[in-house]
């Protein structure tokens, strides 16, 4: 039996988390329940898409994620479940918030949600599809129903793409994009550590700003900003105990730019 | 083995919760434990009451549902545990927390907890019954003690009432009270979707204020207040991404009535 | 198959928390996980040290507690597992977090965790020793791996103490020391509430101001200061609605002195 992993934005205090686990004990009572985070900012596709992509690497085979940050609820958007090159489950709205994940471990099969068989009911809520749709359809995953059962198969060149990940390297360097803001202000791009090369001297720049590579944040004074890898594996600028979102008035989409020193 | 959920005002700052849970884990090893919430206003028995109803419904047949918001603890208010006509368990206060949730779901039997052997200890907290009492009783049934073995069987009908749940058609429409209002100001009356019977055209009314019924937020302009059927399937009185609650200065137990037109 | 409890300064919001609980369900798929509280304030090792005592005594024989506030993460601080007398198994880093739950339960055994062959990795993130080493240790342990053989045995009595946890009887009273605040301000002392000895009539002084004993926070007026034994079973000095923290300018490590009146 499989675990089941939730992400939301929904928030701890009211019951729409346990609704959905409900429904879940209901179809698959052997399932295991993991919460990955339901105080994603209300909304926010892209950080919920980072919080993701952080955590599913460490799951084991077979692992159904389900994830609804779905401003779209509701609208045209398509719900979708996709399995991944290494095994994996994804469970949510195609509206970019599960492709993250996918760009380390692409997608192999994709599935729009359309057999209401696989539902809580054939009337969803307009309003709460992961209720209603999306926590049923990754019950019966978990259960081992095929995921082609669920619905239409879909190319995956179709999905939704929040182009946040991206990065190439340069002469002399490489390029990526800002791809989250953590709740510390720190700027997450999209450039992985190995982006750096084995290159011991380099710096960041954002912004027209050049700001220092480091190993940690000892390494500056307080208040200073800098350059790392943080522990999700991606290079960061940060400001040592402060906000660099603030400070360098940066955000999701920038562009960041590495160079050798 | 059995699903337990939790709901209590603890917060999640502390180690309250995770004392229930240890009890839990140490007499029902196999019971499934899914917190509702643990973020109930401090000692707010109306939003305790209004979250639980909203979620026992989607859990399976057999669920014990532990709820502590307990302002009354170490007084004279009963103990009690209810089995429902659809076969699922309440643990917690006798103070109106449980019986939201029993509105549609009757409860078929209910005992006070008048037997010590199923505490934790025979001499409990005066604080903290989540713990001593609440919580052990949870387990032992979900590991299949009867319900009759807890204590003395007591009538349904002397259970604490807050009052809130009911409404009535009247000629033209119906009338019902504010039964919760939820973290963002949403105010949620206790008539169901289906008392609007159908009708497409409707308005509700409060303090005097007549507001006209929707079907979704996006149909009103923003900070205009709006009626509609919420996705747990009250008819709410909502503001367009703002807080109705203090726009129209109203609260729990209000009366709200509704008019066909 | 174990419970594993976890405690960390991570908050609720990243996926922080989700990555240990996926490495855990990689290994040990059968365990079974229960959140203390991941809302310790960042780096308050005194605070995580309290919450932890106060629940770690409620769960089964062979449960394994992890624990992370570890502000020493990447410096020449252990990482530690300890098996306690009863039974139960503490892993996080040595800084006398995991202790105060071991004063009323003593170590039996000590390992420093120096054997990767039980981390994720050999070669860890220096900021992220709860995925790569204090998570996988934990799983070992619950799938029954043999505490010795995680690392080298280490005497007790060289781990890293907060001395939060001691008190002594005096002639006509006890002494001891605040050991941590709660959210609402209450200063709880390091003295059970058996070193009351039975005695109804008391009172606790703190900073040179002396406040009676009671029972329960009724018994005084609103807004006044008391000292009673609280639901963890500690002798707490509280302010009836109020915040004993700022009302007497008390803090963790202050000394309290009881005196039978």
């Amino acid at each position: 039996m499989r675990v089941i992993t939730l992400l939301t934005d929904f928030g701890l205090e009211d019951g729409y988390v346990a609704a959905m686990k409900g429904v879940v004990a209901t179809l698959a009572p052997e399932a295991r329940l993991v919460d990955v985070t339901h105080l994603v900012p209300p909304q926010d596709i892209a950080s919920g898409r980072f919080r993701l992509l952080t955590v599913a690497r460490y799951f084991p085979e077979g692992t159904v994620h389900l994830a609804v940050v779905d401003p779209g609820v509701g609208t045209a958007r398509r719900a979708v479940a996709i399995r991944s090159t290494r095994g994996a489950y994804f469970v949510g709205p195609d509206n970019g918030l599960l492709l993250g994940a996918l760009e380390t471990d692409p997608p192999e099969m994709v599935v729009e949600l359309s057999e209401p068989r696989y539902w809580r009911t054939p009337t969803p809520s307009a309003t709460f599809h992961g209720r209603d749709i999306f926590a049923p359809v990754a019950a019966h995953l978990a259960r081992g129903v095929d995921l082609e059962q669920l619905g239409t198969t879909v190319a995956p060149d179709t999905l939704v793409r929040l182009d946040l990940g991206g990065w190439k390297t340069l002469p002399g360097g490489a390029e990526g994009t800002i791809q989250a803001v953590d709740r510390f202000g720190n700027l997450i791009s999209s450039m992985p550590g190995s982006a750096l090369a084995g290159h011991a001297r380099w710096s960041a720049s954002i912004g027209g700003r050049s700001i220092s590579g480091h190993r940690t944040y000892g390494e500056v004074p307080l208040g200073q900003p800098l350059a790392l890898v943080g522990s999700h594996g991606f290079i960061e600028v940060a400001v040592h105990r402060g906000d660099a979102r603030s400070a360098l008035r940066a955000g999701v989409g920038d562009p960041v730019h590495i160079r050798w020193e």
